[in-house]
C-alpha cells in the first residue's frame, strides 16, 4: 500500500542539517535522539563546519551526500533555511521537516521568509513539515526526529499537535501511563503539510487505531469533515481546540453571528462528521487511552461493582448526567449474586460487595455481572479498605478483561496506595481511572462514537443535498453578485422577497399598492392586515410610524392608509407605494439563521472555513434570553436537521407538550431546508436571519427575513 | 477553652473493647494503630478472654479499669454492644466510638438494636460516635482510633465522612499530596454525634482552618446553615453530597416540587450560608488543599505566565467559563516585562515566556506580574520543554509564594517528568495542579468564598425576617390546621384568597355574584372581565366551559353569564354563584413557588429538612421548557431574593432589555416576600404555586395561586 506521506513516516535515509559539536544545540539533540531511537536507515549529519561529527562523516551540503535522501530535517538559523531548502530540492529529497522558528508566528518579516521557503519547496516538489515545530517521533520506524527530551512508546495512536509544548506534555503524560503512539508529530506553522494531510494518511494506515489532534486553528475545516466522512473507516478521531471564549466571536455582525461563533461552527462540523471534541487536556488524553485500549460499548447500560456505597451513588449521578443508564440487572443475575455474596451485600445495581470484600468476592461479582445481557459496560470501583488487596484485585480485573467481550473500566479511588494498582493496569493496557467523572465521561464519549457509527450509514442513505448541484445556481445570482463588496451589506427588501420565493419560503400574502382601492381589493378576504412603508432607508418601521398593525376592517384600512401616505410625502420618501400584508396571528415564534464560516468561496476545495452554519430554535424576544438554539452545518440532511431540532427545548412545545396540538414541524424543517438551499444558491450570503417565523398547527410563516452578503 | 467534644478529640485515657490476639481482627488493628500513632495518654485493652495482650495488661470489662476512662472504642460483635455500653456508662466514660457494624444500615432488627444502644447511652450520658464507622484520627493528639491502613499527616483540615470507604480514599490521596488533617472522622450511622455537632465544635477550634464533609444525607439541614452563619467565623466549609440524580425527587407532588427537589434545597441552603458544595471527589480534595495552603484571592483578575501559547488559551477559556477575568496588565508591567523578556515573548496576559524559558525568565516574569495591582491571582503554567528545568522552576515558584501576598497557583502539565516538581510543591504546601480546569475551578471557588465573606456582613445588616415572629401566627391558622392530614391537600379557593389577602398579594379585582345585575354593576368600569364557576370539584375550568375570557361589553357579559349559569344547573353544581374578575392583560408571565423540605415542624430546632425553598422565574407555558428558575431559602432577605432573581435569564427582560420599559421588579420582590411570610405564618403549607403572575410595568398580579398543605 502506498501511503502518501511514506517519505515522512518511513524514510530509508535522513539528512539532519545543522548538527553541531555542542551537545545542547537542537540539531545535536535531534541527531542523538535519532541515534538512540535505533534508526536503521541511513543517517547523514550535514554542516559545512565539520568533516566528522560525533563519529559520523559530516557533509557540507545535502547535495554532496552520495546516496539518495528521502527526508531532510532542517535545524539551521532562519536566515539560512531558504538556501538549505533549495539545496535539498536540487538533491531530489521528497520532504523536509523545518524545526527552525522565527517565521509566520513572529510577524511580517517572518511571513515573507516563510513564503519564500514554500515557493522554493514547490519548485522542487519538496513537502514541508513546519517550520517552527518540535519534529516527529515514529516509534515503529525507529525515528525520533524531534528535540523532545524522551522517546515515545510504540503503539497505535497517531497524534498531531499544532503546539510543540503541548506535544511534550502529552508525551510526558504517555510515559506515566504507558500509552503508545504510532506517530507523534508537531506541525508548527503548518505551512504545507497540515492536519488534513496527516489525518487522511492515518485514516488509510492500518497501524493506526486512534487519531488525536491538538489544533489552535483549523485550516480547511469543511475538507477535514469530508476527508473523515469519505474515508468511511471506523477510526475514532479526537480533536482538542481551545479558544471557545475568544473575543473573535464578537467580531461577527449579524444576529445569527452573535449566537453562532466560530467555535459553534467547529463543534457542529465535528459532531456532524462523528469526530469527538475534547474539552480539556485530561479529557483528550483519557479519550486517547480509552479508544486505544478498550473495546467499544455496545450500548449505554452501565453496571457498577463497588466495595463502598458512597462512590456507587457518585457514579450513578455521573452516569445520569452523561446520558448513560444504570443497567437493570436480570433476576438470574441477582439470584446468582445473592448466592455468592454475603447477606448484607447489595445485589441491585450498584452492586455493593461491602467494605470487607476480598479478591474472590470481586472476581465472583465481576464474572456474574459482566455475563448479564442487560449490561453493556461494567465499572469496577475500589476504595482501599483494610482488607482490600488493591494489587490482586487489579489483577482480577485485568484477567477478566482478557476474556470478556465488554468494556470493563476500573476506577480505583485513592492516592499513594492505589497508585501501584494503576501502574499494573497501565502495564496491561487497561484504561483505568482515579476519578469517577473522568471515567464516565470517557465511557459516554465511546458510547456516542459507537452510536455515530450506527447512525452513519443511515445518514449516508439520506444524503439529499449535493452542494455542487446548487452552488451559485440562484436565478438572481447576477443581481445579487452585482451588490457584493468586502463590506457586509443587507439585500434590499424586494430582492429578499424574490430569493425567498425562489426557494418556496412561506411568506405572508402581500401586495405592493399605489392607491387605496388596490389595497381594499387585496385585503377584503384577508383581515386582519398590516400596512408597511416600502421605501428603503426606513429600517426600524415602528419608530417612524411606518407600520400599522391589526387593521380589522375597511374603515381602519382607509384611515391608516391615508396617514401612512401623508407621512411618506412629508418625509420626501422616494415612493409612496405601500405594502399590504395579511397579518399572521401570534403563535410560537421561531428563529432560523445561517452564518457563513469562511469566505464566499468556502465550498471550493482547500478554502478555510466550515461553510454555512444553520441555527434554529426559540425566536422572538426570548431568542437572546434563552439562546435555545441548535446548529446544523450545510450540507445537512433532513435527518440532521430534525435531530438537531429535537435537541432544542422549544421542541417540546412544537411536539405538542401536555396535550396541546402539535405544531407544523414538517413545514418548519422544510423552511430550514429552503434556507440551506438558498445559501448554496447564493454562497455569497454572509448571514441570514428569520425572526420571527410564526409556527402554527399548519403553517410555518416567515414574518421577518433579513439577508446580508459579503465577498 | 472548653471544646464540647474534648473527650473525643483529646482524651487522656482510652479503653479499646474487643482487642484480641489475632493480628487481623479490627480491635487489634485499632490497638496497634493507636500504639504506632504514639498516643501519650493511658490506653487500656479490654477483653475478658485475656489477662495480658500484646504486652499490655488486659481488663475483662471497662468498669474494672482502675483509673478514669475518657473515651471507649467498641469493636465487639454486635450482639454484645449494648452490654458494653452499659458497662461503659456505669464507669462514667464520656464517649464511645462504636466501630461495630450491623445496625440501622441493615434493616429492622439493626434499627431496634441501635435504638437500645442509644437509650442505654443516654441513661449514662455517654455520647456515641457511630456505630458502623471507621473511627477517628486526631494527629495533634497522637490518636489513631481507626482501622485505616495508615495514619494521617498532621495539619489544619478537619474532615468528616459518612462513609468509611470515602474516608480511606481521602486519607490515601492526602498521603500522596502531603495534605494534613487536624481531625479525620468517620461518623457511620451518626446515631448521636452528627455533622452538626462536629462542625460546631470545629468552627470554635482555632487549630482548624478548613472543614470538609462527605455526607450521604443531611440530618438537620436548617440547623447546619444556622450553626455556620451564627459562628460568624471566616472558616471555609466544603461539603460533598452525592445523590443529585436520585429518583427521590420524582416523589414530590406539586409543580414546584418537580422543579425544586431535595438537592436544590440543599444547594440553595449551602450557598446562602456561604458553604461550598463540591461536585466530585477530586473537586472536594482540591478545595481542601487550596483552602488549607493558599491565600484567598482578593478579586477575580487572573494573570497567566506560561511557556507555551496553547495552554494559555486553554486557561483563558476556563477563566471565562468560571466567571473570572483575565487581568489587564498595567502599562508599567508591560514595559518592565518587555525589558526582561526576549523580543518574541508576549507581554500581554497570558504572558508567554516562550518555550526556551529558563528558570531566570520565569522568576523575572513572576516577580513583575505579581507586583501589578491589576492582578489578584497569578497562574504559572509550565510544559516540560527541552530547556526547562522543571524542578528549579518549581523552586522559584515556591520561593516567590513565601514572599507574595497574592495566591500563586502553579499548573505543570505533563506526567512522569513533572511529577517530581509536584512532589516538591506538595512538600512545601503549595497547592499545585496537573490539569488546568481543576486549578481554575479551585481559584473560582476561593474567589466566591471571599465574595461571600464580604457580602455576609451586608446580609446580616439586612436581616428582615425573624422566623419565630411569624411562625404559625396566621389569622386563619386554625381553619387551615383543621384541614391538615398526612396526605397532600389543596386549600379551597376561598381560603386561598383570604390567605393571599392577609399577606397583601396583588390579585385581580373580583367579586362573587349570584345574579347578572351584580355582575354588571361590578364590571361596568373594568372591561374586559372574566367569568368563572366557583364550585369546588370543577378544577380544570376550561375543559368544562366554566371559564369565559375576553368579555368586552355588557351584551357579551349577559350571554356568557346565562350560558355558564345553565351549565352549572345542568351539572347539579352545589351553587350557581359566579366569580367576576377583571381580566389582566397578557404580559410577562412569571412563576413563583414554594416547596417545603422536611415536615411542618421543620422550623423547630433539631428537625430534619431545610424548610421552604422559594422558587421563581419564567412562568406560563415556558416554565417547564426553560426551567429558568432560581431559588432562595426561607428566611431570605430582600437582598437574597433580588440576588437570586438577577440570576434568572428572564431578569434581562424584567430589567428592560434592548430599550424596552422596565417591569415592576419591586412589586415582584414584594410578592415573593409575601409568599415567604405566608409559608411562615402557615408552615403546614407543603407547597404553593403562583403561575402565572402577570408582571407589567406597574403591577405584579397573581392570576393563579394554588396552595397545598400537609402535616
Amino acid at each position: 500500500m502506498d501511503i502518501p506521506l511514506d517519505f515522512l513516516f518511513n524514510p530509508k535515509s535522513v539528512a539532519i542539517i545543522g548538527v553541531s559539536s555542542e551537545p545542547t544545540k537542537l540539531g545535536t539533540v535531534i541527531f542523538n535522539n535519532m541515534l538512540s531511537a535505533g534508526y536503521e536507515g541511513k543517517l547523514y549529519p550535514v554542516n559545512p563546519k565539520y568533516q566528522d561529527i560525533h563519529g559520523h562523516k559530516c557533509y557540507p551540503t545535502v547535495s554532496e551526500i552520495e546516496g539518495e535522501v528521502d527526508l531532510a530535517c532542517i535545524v539551521v538559523p532562519r536566515q539560512f533555511v531558504v538556501d538549505v531548502v533549495t539545496d535539498v530540492g536540487k538533491k531530489g529529497v521528497k520532504g523536509a521537516i523545518i524545526i527552525t522558528a522565527g517565521f509566520a508566528e513572529t510577524g511580517e518579516e517572518g511571513i515573507k521568509l516563510e513564503k519564500e521557503i514554500l515557493e522554493e519547496a514547490k519548485k522542487y516538489n519538496v513537502r514541508i513539515l513546519g517550520p517552527n515545530c518540535l519534529g516527529e517521533i515514529i516509534p515503529n520506524s525507529k525515528i525520533n526526529l524531534s528535540f523532545a527530551a524522551t522517546n515515545a512508546i510504540a503503539g497505535d495512536i497517531a497524534f498531531l499537535s499544532q503546539s510543540g509544548a503541548f506535544c511534550t506534555a502529552v508525551l510526558d503524560m504517555s510515559l506515566e501511563t504507558n500509552l503508545g503512539f504510532s506517530h507523534l508529530l508537531s506541525i508548527g506553522n503548518k505551512s504545507d503539510i497540515d492536519e488534513n494531510d496527516l489525518v487522511k494518511s492515518w485514516l488509510e494506515d492500518s497501524n493506526v487505531k486512534v487519531i488525536g489532534a491538538y489544533l489552535e486553528d483549523v485550516k480547511a475545516g469543511r475538507d477535514l469533515g469530508e476527508i473523515y466522512r469519505q474515508a468511511g473507516v471506523n477510526k475514532p478521531l479526537i480533536i482538542f481546540k481551545p479558544g471557545e471564549s475568544a473575543e473573535s466571536r464578537n467580531a461577527i455582525s449579524s444576529h445569527t453571528g452573535s449566537l453562532a461563533g466560530a467555535f459553534e461552527a467547529f463543534e457542529t462540523a465535528m459532531n456532524q462528521s462523528g469526530i469527538s471534541v475534547a474539552k480539556d487536556v485530561d479529557h483528550m488524553f483519557n479519550l486517547l487511552m480509552s479508544y486505544s485500549w478498550s473495546k467499544l460499548p455496545e450500548g449505554n447500560r452501565i453496571a457498577i461493582i463497588t466495595n463502598a456505597g458512597g462512590p456507587g451513588v457518585i457514579a450513578t449521578d455521573f452516569i445520569i448526567k452523561n446520558n448513560l443508564k444504570l443497567a437493570a440487572l436480570s433476576e438470574q443475575t441477582k439470584v446468582t449474586l445473592k448466592s455468592k455474596l454475603p447477606f448484607n451485600a447489595s445485589v441491585v445495581n450498584p452492586v455493593d460487595v461491602i467494605g470487607d470484600a476480598d479478591v474472590e468476592r470481586y472476581k465472583n461479582a465481576l464474572e456474574i455481572v459482566s455475563e448479564d445481557t442487560n449490561v453493556d459496560v461494567v465499572i469496577v470501583i475500589l476504595t482501599p479498605q483494610l482488607i482490600t488487596d488493591v494489587q490482586e484485585t487489579a489483577d482480577v480485573v485485568i484477567n477478566h478483561i482478557k476474556v470478556s467481550n465488554k468494556p470493563i473500566i476500573p476506577i480505583f479511588l485513592g492516592g499513594q496506595y492505589v497508585s501501584l494498582a494503576m501502574k499494573r493496569f497501565y502495564e496491561n493496557k487497561v484504561p483505568a481511572f482515579r476519578d469517577i467523572s473522568s471515567a464516565i465521561e470517557s465511557i459516554a464519549s465511546m458510547h456516542r462514537y459507537n452510536q455515530h457509527l450506527k447512525f452513519k450509514d443511515t445518514l449516508e442513505e439520506h444524503k439529499e443535498t449535493v452542494v455542487s448541484e446548487y452552488l451559485n445556481q440562484g436565478k438572481y445570482i447576477n443581481e445579487v453578485k452585482a451588490l457584493l463588496s468586502s463590506d457586509i451589506k443587507a439585500l434590499p427588501e424586494d430582492l429578499v422577497m424574490k430569493l425567498a420565493q425562489e426557494v418556496n419560503i412561506d411568506l405572508p400574502k402581500q401586495v405592493v399598492v399605489s392607491n387605496i382601492d388596490e389595497a381594499i381589493l387585496f385585503a377584503h378576504d384577508k383581515y386582519p392586515v398590516v400596512l408597511k412603508a416600502t421605501t428603503e432607508g426606513i429600517v426600524h418601521k415602528t419608530e417612524k410610524k411606518a407600520l400599522y398593525l391589526n387593521i380589522e376592517d375597511e374603515a381602519t384600512l382607509r384611515s391608516s392608509y391615508s396617514e401612512l401616505e401623508s407621512m411618506l410625502r412629508s418625509e420626501n420618501a422616494g415612493s409612496t407605494n405601500i405594502l399590504v400584508q395579511e397579518q399572521i396571528k401570534v403563535s410560537e415564534e421561531i428563529f432560523i439563521g445561517a452564518a457563513r464560516d469562511g469566505g464566499s468561496h468556502v465550498y471550493e476545495e482547500g478554502n478555510k472555513g466550515f461553510g454555512h452554519l444553520l441555527a434554529f430554535g426559540k425566536g422572538g424576544i426570548y431568542t437572546e434570553v434563552y439562546k435555545d438554539i441548535e446548529y446544523s452545518l450545510v450540507p445537512s440532511t433532513k435527518l440532521n436537521i430534525s435531530d438537531a431540532l429535537s435537541k432544542t427545548k422549544i421542541f417540546e412545545i412544537i411536539n405538542g407538550a401536555r396535550g396541546k396540538e402539535k405544531l407544523a414541524l414538517g413545514a418548519l424543517i422544510d423552511t430550514i431546508l429552503a434556507v440551506q438551499k438558498l445559501v448554496l444558491l447564493y454562497p455569497c450570503i454572509e448571514s441570514l436571519d428569520i425572526n420571527p417565523l410564526m409556527l402554527t398547527e399548519d403553517r410555518a410563516v416567515t414574518v421577518d427575513l433579513k439577508i446580508f452578503i459579503k465577498e
